[in-house]
């Protein structure tokens, strides 16, 4: 048998169900091998997609897609899926590498039910197919995949808990490999340490205990098991939860050795030496807060498991100690956290990407704002950026924005990114937000906020007639799109650095349109609901003109960053040319 | 022993440690006839309060407030703590009866540590001052204490998940009356069941596969049996729960009798009669999905624990059978459940108070939005309001505003609300979120939207020079206002009802600008990332004035709602005044 020819036919989910068990054997290995090649050429979610291969083509055997219907968790573990459901050249054949999404998407696929990126959603999701089906009175199988790093979130644990009262077929394929992005945190992993090593027969049964039906399998890589697994909870009247233990990063040394580094592997193309050169505000804010916590005990990092990403080494882990927690993937209890640290004499930096912010919009107003706690988010990744839509950062400012009591930052330099958050860390009177931007510009003044300095825009060049206000990581397109027009038009355009997004410096702002006509505002976040049309209502009836730059409501799906920009007028050019139509 | 004495000489938490167990169970007995006295007049959370008399003075015969510390979740049981720590008065002596807010407030009282009103937050916020503590060096005990209802809630399980990391005192004290709001729905409220008919023996630990200690008490409202279980817990080095036992509206016949009814009292002088007859959009609502489900068995009404609050009475229930879903306090699971259920052919409606509705952003986003499944969110209790702060419906224009993909409508009368509902249910294109009116105004025009016509705007009165856009339940207002500047400035105002809050009509708002130089929004909802600041930066380039009207961002607390109305503005006199003073 020659090594390569099962993956060759495999067109479809028919062609998995015509396999032999040894075939099945050869092709996960065959798909293991691919998924290396392709990832380590792309970048991309390695450690799931590796430990969860067997997996998958033990389900695409034993259930029938796209009547079955399989829901992933974050569905970054669905690329084995991806091969085997018609997109197999994704990863076979390099000029197509880039063809499809790394996560499930139903534009691509019927076999792909929901585009999913963020954690904790698959069983919620599959309970309201499972209802839809009841409702119809179908007899299809529903199955949630879900991995145990996902398992922490409230959304998983609410689904959990419902999923329960399902009195039909719902099956929850819980692939437990030891591991969410970092290490996992949190009292339920020990329940789960102890059902791997008593093959499913612990004292206390988690899942049980939530009211569902249970199995374990140990052979989490092993088809032929799975499959027999799979076979006997297929057509299930009850909600069955299914625990299998993986290895994540299977097959690949360097990924098994260190699991938080195989999380994600960086492209091939990517320069690690560069990149570590760099200066990084991932690393200047761990350096700060490692001499904060030297000198006050009281100062603690908070991260909801994705340290690595925010800056939060496992060097810095291993110095900050007890001055470090992770939260796992537990976005809400973070925020509460930190509310609480604050009240009780902490001085809490939780590190967050903007988009998982996103998860947490009720205990940033209940549990920290109208609780006026001095606690400081740190938000990475903001920004309209290219990428995937499930993980676009664009909705910051406007989620925020309609917060009363938070104070939101957006510093230009890394000179007032710094003294915003020694002001954040050390002020008592105020939730905090900085934005983080996203590349480091020095300007080498040393400056220090306090509570009134720190709220003002700052005039980075007077002019005249026009101004434009650019806001954090904009600041700069801001400056360029003056230049453009210092040159064209030949005005002295004025530049603002607005610094808080949250509220207006009307001081400021009534001092603009005194010998302005037109203000443009730009901002790496969405329009609707952002800090320009803050500055539009503000100006609402005086003669003065404003025009907003930023992102428009739009989930922007792998659509390249440059062309999101141009689409939205976000380029130096653009902008000009649109004020100085409006100048006319 | 006169049978009054007690309470009398009750003020502090000291007073409740001088007493022998005989006065603390006539304690408890004078507290409970108080509180059944009060809430009868005022209106209240009665049945959760009534429930835990006991339990309140044994914390605080046990435990040092406010060295310990009580976190109380939703904190509406929290009247009993009130009356130990100097608020007696507030429930006592008539005069006085609305001088305390029903949830803790850390301004009435230093033995109050958080505001609360939302569920399911007080693990998170406990584990967050016992980090605190830690961090200082601190000993005090923390108590989180939390009911069954709240447990199902994501942020609970996320809190217990972490508090069991806490190497140090952490004591949840679990509540369990049998019941949330209205009935208990998960797989987790079965094995509190076990845990009860077992005496804390059941197979399998819901609390301990979480990795908690855990001690069960059953007589939750002896107050002798609590005092030595909680002086066991006592300085307890590790995380730890007590569940305990309680009846919920103890000593009440009637809130023992129906414990959804005995939730919250409504006060003695509301007028039951009248509201029975009243036509509210609640029972419309109701009446059109029973109405729908006779022919389609695919139509389902959710809730998240409020369904009587919202229409959705035990009758209807009981009719809807299989069509209804009640996921408990799990918002985030509702909105992931609805989109998978539309996913798979069925037509959900999920009823939601506006201030729960917040929990759900990033669900709103990732599961649904992204996903454009065509399910309906009805938004009740939106709106300014007053009363307490944690509960206002103020938010979700904005909260909205900024997520791609859903149309968010605002119908002004009852036709509009039927028509709007009718549409909503039945198209396949998109999610939907509809905030309900409050008050029903009927104009008789019977009419029937379709995928254009449900988000134009609807000119209500057609003049020049001013207009004004009147949204949702602001439309009177706007009309009023309109009136107001007809007769003293003798134009003719027009009055628009915007009716989509999510994207603009541009070809109407083009039409506007073309011979009115003012245009002014009214809405019942925040300004910041509000409604009218898109309309603002749409004119923002344009000569025409534009003015908003709409809450400033604040968070209002106990705040009688005309002095709101004033206070922003939204008042058909101050708004004919504004827009007077403007037109000059």
């Amino acid at each position: 048998m020659k090594k390569t020819n099962i993956l060759q036919k495999i067109h479809g989910p028919a062609d998995v169900k015509g396999c032999s068990m040894d075939e099945l054997k050869i092709l996960s290995e065959e798909i293991r091998q691919a998924l290396i090649r392709r990832v380590t050429v792309t970048g991309g979610h390695m450690g799931s997609n590796l430990g969860f291969v067997e997996a998958t083509v033990a389900l695409h055997y034993v259930f029938d897609s796209p009547r079955d219907k399989f829901v992933f968790d974050v569905s970054h573990q669905s690329y084995t899926h991806k091969i085997l459901t018609g997109r197999k050249e994704g990863f076979t054949e390099p000029e197509k590498y880039y063809a499809f999404s790394g996560y499930t998407t139903p534009s691509e696929s019927e076999h792909d039910f929901f585009k999913i990126g963020h954690t904790s959603t698959s069983i919620s999701l599959a309970t309201g197919l499972a209802k839809g089906r009841d409702l119809k009175g179908g007899r299809e199988n529903i199955i949630a995949v879900i991995g145990d790093g996902s398992m922490s979130g409230g959304e998983a644990l609410e689904g959990l808990n419902n999923a329960a009262m399902l009195n039909s077929n719902l099956i929850i394929l819980f692939n437990d490999n030891e591991m969410s992005i970092a290490k996992n945190q949190g009292g339920m992993y020990e329940n789960f340490r102890q059902l791997r090593e008593t093959g499913g027969k612990a004292e206390n049964n988690f899942f049980k205990s939530f009211g569902l039906d249970y199995y374990y399998v140990e052979e989490g890589n092993e088809v032929e098991t799975l499959i027999s697994a799979f076979e006997k909870v297929k057509d299930t009247k009850r909600p069955t939860v299914v625990h299998i233990h993986t290895l994540k990063g299977k097959g690949l040394d360097w990924a098994m050795q260190d699991k938080e580094a195989g999380h994600w592997a960086m492209p091939a193309a990517f320069d690690l030496a560069a990149f570590a050169k760099m200066e990084r505000y991932e690393t200047l804010t761990a350096d700060f807060l490692l001499k904060k916590m030297e000198s006050d005990p009281t100062v603690i990092a908070v991260s909801a498991a994705t340290p690595g990403a925010t800056g939060l080494t496992q060097e810095f882990r291993a110095k900050a100690g007890k001055q470090f927690v992770d939260v796992g993937i537990a976005e809400e209890h973070a925020v509460a956290m930190i509310s609480g640290i604050a009240k009780n004499g902490g001085k809490p930096v939780f590190e967050v990407f903007s988009s998982f912010l996103q998860r947490t919009y009720d205990q940033l107003s209940q549990d920290l704002a109208m609780n006026k706690n001095a606690a400081t988010i740190l938000v990475f990744s903001s920004g309209i950026g290219g990428g995937d839509c499930t993980h676009n950062g664009m909705y910051d400012i406007a989620l925020i924005g309609s917060i009363p009591n938070i104070i939101g930052l957006a510093p230009a330099t890394r000179e007032e990114y710094l003294a915003a958050l020694e002001w954040s860390v050390e002020q008592k009177n105020h939730p905090v937000v900085i934005r983080v931007p996203k590349v480091v510009i020095s300007d080498g003044k040393t400056i220090a906020f306090d509570d009134e300095s720190a709220v003002k825009g700052k005039i980075v060049k007077k002019g005249s007639k026009i101004a434009i206000l650019g806001l954090g990581d904009a600041l700069p397109l801001a400056k360029q799109a003056a230049e453009a027009l210092d040159e064209t038009v030949g005005v002295n355009v004025t530049v603002v650095n607005p610094m808080c997004f949250t509220t207006l410096d009307k001081d400021l702002l009534d001092e603009l349109k005194k010998d302005h006509d037109l203000i443009a505002t730009v901002e790496d976040g969405i329009l609707d609901g952002g800090f320009g049309q803050k500055i539009a209502a503000y100006y609402g009836a005086d003669p003065v003109k404003v025009l907003n730059f930023g992102g428009a409501k739009r989930f922007n799906d792998l659509v390249p960053a440059a062309d999101i920009a141009v689409g939205n007028h976000l380029t130096a050019e653009l902008i000009a040319e649109d004020i100085k139509n409006h100048m006319k």
